[in-house]
């Protein structure tokens, strides 16, 4: 029954687009062999023409799982033990037409589909600047060193330098591909695929030999969200990719996050403004996206403390007595009393509770700090 | 009596530190005349060993006021019509021993302190990169010119940017220094502090002869956050007195915004550091300044539209047909139909309505697109 079903799910994998709801809805609400039996009979509620049945009865399933296996790429469906359990939350989450729970997942690659229970989303522009890829890279090669999977969409710019950054420390990266897993695109980055493929994984919910189209990649993006524990927009222009892939993730309630960037920066933009409209979180280093996908109180990033300084915790008329004192050369108190503006008996304790911790060194009238002071930013 | 009330509260000037809450607060409380009498009479509730009230004796108000004068600083108290009423915030909020009311204010200037009705605080590190000064000193130049006097602390870096900015569009900018009017500090800005005396106004409520000292600079902060309507953070390390002057104006309820920065870049932790802890709120241009401080409804900030392109508002199929083709070569629709993914009817609809609207051209099987299209960031 299983292997009936899984048959019929990569029928329609090869032959529905994802942007059609309507039937990706009605497989996640029966089967995708009763959707295939509706098609077979022309039910016009899901197939007006009757040009969705003809194709899809012109697949070859068995066909297609052959040449699947022949490039490495296997096929998981829902209660499949790999089967990732985030992209059941699209059902009834559709946004503009696309949406719902795919058909099937295709896969290749070495890693498990349930490394993604640990994961973050890392996109962002193609056209990223050195600043926006050198964060990808970095924050990713964090993630992955932390045990967290870097998901991305394998374009050039942010993701591929998000994948760079996991593979490079030896970590696991998911690329969510728009065409077939037998297609390798942008094809400049068809090495990087092999790679990711090699030590990660490569999705798709579509069937091989598909091309990508402008459809297939508004798709996509609704995969990766889903696919992650939290998006993080590394870079986006105003009209970036990566904002459709923020919305579905911020549709399907999980965790955005935008990191930030110089207000002159057109690809700063997009995650800037995400964080103005409070759909993401404002995130500044690697350990705060760990946080945010991370487990409950298990990941919890380290509190941004200032470096500790000699002066830390002083109360205030010490405080200001030493930081009244030159680093270099010594000080009379009576020109302590006119630096701080405190009387003389405040002066004078101040200086004996500076010397009983250390941090001056004196008698009578002169004295001197002892440890170097740090100027204030 | 008046005229009494003010020469006692210039005298209090003098010789009490700003640091010194208890004797504030008492003068708020009751009047600067009172405070003199008790003083006078060695009360050791504000007076513990009497020190205190031989300074205030020593000094000379009506001496002090004709020094005043020779620089052309005057001097305002709680009542006059000169005074901000933004200051009287600081009744009661004390934080760090600092804070409450002001004995007075000097004032050295053309502009009235009235305009800081309209105003927003610039401020930032010393060490200020390129980026931050660039920042301070092109918003000051927009928030002048919209009518916003911008206020800052003459520091070098982010603070004379910011000056800078506003006075170059001939704007209103307002100084707030730890010392008296008649010092400049820091020296290297005496030229920058005349053009504001000259254009703008310096404030400070340190009497005239008095010296900077760290205390000072600390009580310095809680004016600049009570005088404007809102504080923005522009750049600033972790240990920039910055972060004091956004946490005053926190403490009284104004609005504290910060500005995005690398997260590579050390004088952008401070701001994001306070988006982060939800005290200030991301802005990335100065029109979002105005509108946080401007007068509600009045002063919006334009919607960042992305801007309008040919496409804009289509309906999905025509958009998706529209961004399969490509730019320079035309396609016939059996390419669109595999490109696109779409059946033929609804290819065939989609370039009807894109040659209506003028975005295609073509007949039969080939059509080209008729507007240039706009590359994804």
């Amino acid at each position: 029954v299983i292997e009936a079903e899984r048959l019929a799910r990569v029928r329609l994998s090869a032959a529905v687009e994802p942007g059609h709801a309507d039937v990706l809805r009605a497989v996640a609400e029966s089967s995708a062999q009763a959707v295939l039996d509706r098609l077979r009979r022309g039910d016009p509620r899901l197939d007006r023409d009757g040009r969705l049945g003809r194709r899809v009865l012109a697949v070859d399933a068995a066909a297609l799982l052959t040449l699947a296996e022949r490039y490495g790429i296997s096929v998981t469906i829902p209660g499949d033990p790999t089967w990732p359990p985030g992209l059941d939350d699209l059902a009834g989450c559709v946004r503009d037409r696309r949406g719902e729970v795919p058909v099937c997942l295709w896969a290749r690659g070495s890693a498990s589909p349930l490394l993604l229970q640990r994961s973050a989303a890392l996109v962002g522009s193609r056209a990223a600047t050195a600043y926006g890829t050198a964060v990808a890279g970095d924050w990713a090669a964090v993630l992955a060193d932390r045990g967290v999977a870097v998901v991305s969409g394998a374009a050039y710019g942010v993701d591929a330098a998000a994948h760079r950054g996991a593979l490079a420390v030896g970590g696991v990266t998911v690329a969510v591909l728009a065409g077939g897993l037998d297609q390798p695109y942008p094809r400049g980055n068809a090495t990087l695929l092999d790679r990711i493929a090699a030590d990660g994984l490569l999705l798709s919910e579509a069937a091989p030999g598909s091309v990508v189209n402008r459809g297939r990649f508004l798709s996509r993006n609704r995969l990766i969200a889903a696919l992650a524990r939290g998006t993080v927009v590394v870079e986006a222009g105003r009209r970036s990719g990566a904002l459709s892939t923020a919305a579905w993730a911020a549709a399907l309630l999980r965790p955005v996050a935008g990191v930030p960037g110089p207000v002159t920066s057109a690809t700063s933009v997009g995650p800037m403004r995400l964080v103005r409209d409070q759909v993401a979180v404002l995130v500044t280093t690697p350990e705060e996206v760990v946080e945010l996908v991370g487990d409950f109180g298990a990941d919890l990033a380290p509190l941004s403390a200032a470096p500790s300084r000699a002066t830390d915790g002083l109360p205030e008329p010490l405080l200001v007595v030493r930081e009244a004192m030159p680093s270099r050369s010594p000080m009379t108190v009576a020109e302590l009393v006119a630096a701080t503006g405190y009387d003389l008996p405040t002066v004078l304790r101040a200086l004996d509770g500076l010397a009983e911790r250390g941090l001056v060194a004196g008698h009578g009238e002169t004295w001197r700090v002892r440890a170097p002071r740090r100027v204030d930013a």
